[in-house]
């Protein structure tokens, strides 16, 4: 029989790489341990990067910071489970005591939810896909982009604001609520356009397909705005620069753990 | 050859039903004429009751609420085209100049345009399914109802509030738009919940998957609310009567016949 | 010297009558009482009155309702302790188990807090001025209003809508917030303008001075809306009605006695 | 008889400055004329620093930026003229070609507008005082602050957010309407508070006192905000920097020029 192969990542903190190292220690003898080379380092184990791990699933021992870093580097990410270290989380599912008895849980099968992601074309290059949200922000703060949105071709919006949020159904509840967006069942294949401070009465979020294609065209010369992936990846961009959007070929993935239905978290987290 | 059959039903104005007349007048030579019993008396015509009309098509002439009120009478809802008689509508299609125009191309050929409807089952009881929104609304004026959400079984909201819009995807420019609901594409399938008033900061609209099972509860026993489809239909409902919402098995059905997308009617309708 | 003189009022519960019972008990030989007459007859007291109590403070056991149904009654009201009985109030300051001691307390003296109301004119009539808001609504559920409204005589905005709500700031955090206003300070003289459904997506809030007046015309011949008041008091008004509101001369009064913030109750009873 | 004063400044653009000339020109004969050194070089004349120009009024040629500018450098402000030069703007109140009757009629003499501002005290140094905006803003697009906001040392709120506006009533139709924030008269004394993408579902914009003493607190040791004076003046803050904001001691003054009413600019330019 092939042994269940477990990948290990951690946020850099004391607490968290403890209970990674003590984690390990436990499943060490019933199941294949892949750590991250920084972890690996603290922990005096062989290092394997979250790219090359071919494993069956991966625990992610921190917040939701941790688990979008670790998809970002994946081609085709691999099952996430998320340890909650004492942050607010939608992608973070059990907590630190928890965390023996769900992995054994595991060791014996476990079903896996797919999210889509999207994915950038900027300038012809692809970003990391988004598991949350891409955000296009101005890089003054306080001095608003214009700009024009095209989805499948068609004009959406010319708006004048900080930024715009274009969000998977799952980051619905990250930074596209914070700028006043629906909350959307991570299930449903959509994305959510919110505009960040539009200096305009009128503008309102919209919910399109999620097998949109979206154009995104900087108007003012000479002015710069960051795309920001999941809070995580930023690149430059300027007016006559090629934006586009669209469902990543391969969604992520999260390990089925808790019972907690998405509408609990939103009232738990949220509020 | 079978020769095309189309139905003809319009608003209860002089413009209107003259506009019906003419048109009616045009094309009765080459196509088979229904209808509408209250149109046939004025016009002098044989009536057929729009559920009984077996045709290709049906003219609607009015605005959206006469577009939601045939519908309303359809099981098997045949594909209309709107003329737009002069009021903001997101349903009627056509400008009465381009109505001859319009029609002589339908007879050609043309595609239809699928668009999801909810049905709520009352105490057992089917009222008839909405194209644009069921909303559940205080029945007194100024005092709120109390009342709790689920979807699939699971509890999505209990809430103190004038009342709550249950909204397709082409509804959700209509009342739900009123009550802050995003802009949703149509092609969506997808439900939008939005309160009315709700006595709570943190109430937000929701958008759920089209094949959602929603249920209400209203909390205040000897409290009574309406249920309101399309603003057309009209029933009471109180403590202990079962409201369940879900995808009607047949969607509304409308011809394609504007060039003019969605997202410019949102500009040129809703600012 | 003349002994202090307390009113008291308490909604037709036997938990609230209980109280107000055992209250008057305890401060009969120290105050003269006034008794509200339904009250009265529950306790076997003679009763006077709201409107002919002439007394230091009113004590008003209940919640909100209780206390806005007390104080339009009176043309100069005056000062309200509020004992809350379980209900969610920002008018009621003081729970039961804390109201002998409060009570103890004004009999040495007390401050009173001023708040300005709001008084409309119907074709001519005074209504009782608002504590909390006039509401303007639709009396067909679900149907809209089209109105437009002036300040100071210059037009703010003509809108299609469930309703509009005119709020003092002390009503900012009641019916107004349910709608979507701001939070406003209760000691900030200004009214507060939210419309409730807006079909137009540009319609916001406004915020404007006290001491502005207001009138407001019905759009469409025939159809009839109501004038609501702290929930409390309705009136029919119709095309061609004559609607003015502005600051009524005498405010509301408020005893100061507890120790909370306005802001700690904002998060303690809205969220 | 004393000649009457007039200040000029203008936008650094071809037509602005052509502008300036050509009314200077029209009226050096009949007043005297004062003409800030950047646009003086243009036009070879003598510069007189705005801070030290001792005028009846000034005329800014430009857009909105150009008048907050101007009132930055201003101690004790005078009373500015705007010509509107193409943008959007709420203190520019007179198109080009209305400029020189415009001012023919305040030779004869005017009226003044006094608005309110904000002062900010940053670890005991103030900075320019905001006509429109204090805006606090975090540094690092997409990247949420983490900040305690106190008004007359109470709290109001803690908030994770990209930013929080501390508008003036002028302001409430500029940075803070764009985030969400009502529209306040201007005449109404009041402070509003907007929060900028809050990560709270139960965030509202706020209406305080115009006398209110506000704190803000950043909790994140090592992170930096932004503050943002009327979108001109910046200054950099971090965890434990006193951040003090009250009324200036002495208002921007705007020349009454126009006709258009505050509610027709509103709608005329924000929809």
């Amino acid at each position: 029989m092939v042994p269940i192969r477990i990948g290990f990542v951690s946020r850099n903190d004391e607490e968290s790489i403890q209970l990674a190292g003590s984690l390990i220690d436990h499943f060490r003898s019933r199941a294949e341990i892949f750590v991250e080379p920084e972890l690996a380092e603290h922990l005096g184990w062989k290092g394997t990067p979250v790219e090359e791990m071919d494993v069956d699933f991966i625990v992610s021992i921190g917040g939701d910071g941790t688990i979008l870093r670790t998809i970002h580097k994946m081609e085709d990410p691999r099952p996430i489970l998320g340890i909650n270290m004492g942050t607010v989380g939608f992608l973070v599912d059990v907590e630190p005591k928890d965390a023996v008895r769900t992995i054994e849980h595991l060791l014996l099968g476990f079903e896996v939810d797919e999210r889509t992601r999207i994915e950038t074309l900027l300038r012809g290059e692809r970003l990391p896909p988004a598991t949350n949200e891409v955000a296009l922000i101005t890089s003054s703060p306080a001095k608003m982009l214009d700009f024009e949105i095209k989805v499948n071709g068609s004009p959406l919006e010319r708006l004048r604001a900080d930024g715009m949020i274009f969000a998977t159904s799952t980051g619905s509840t990250a930074y596209a609520m914070s700028a006043g967006g629906p909350i959307v069942d991570p299930h449903l294949d959509a994305i959510v356009l919110v505009p960040v401070a539009p200096f305009k009465l009128s503008a309102r979020p919209w919910v399109i397909r999620g097998d949109s294609m979206i154009e995104v065209d900087l108007k003012l010369p000479g002015k710069e705005a960051l795309v920001v992936v999941d809070g995580q990846t930023m690149a430059t961009v300027t007016h006559g620069d090629e934006i586009i959007m669209r469902k990543a070929e391969r969604p992520a993935r999260f390990v089925k753990a808790s019972r907690d239905g998405f509408y609990e978290k939103v009232k738990a987290k949220l509020v």
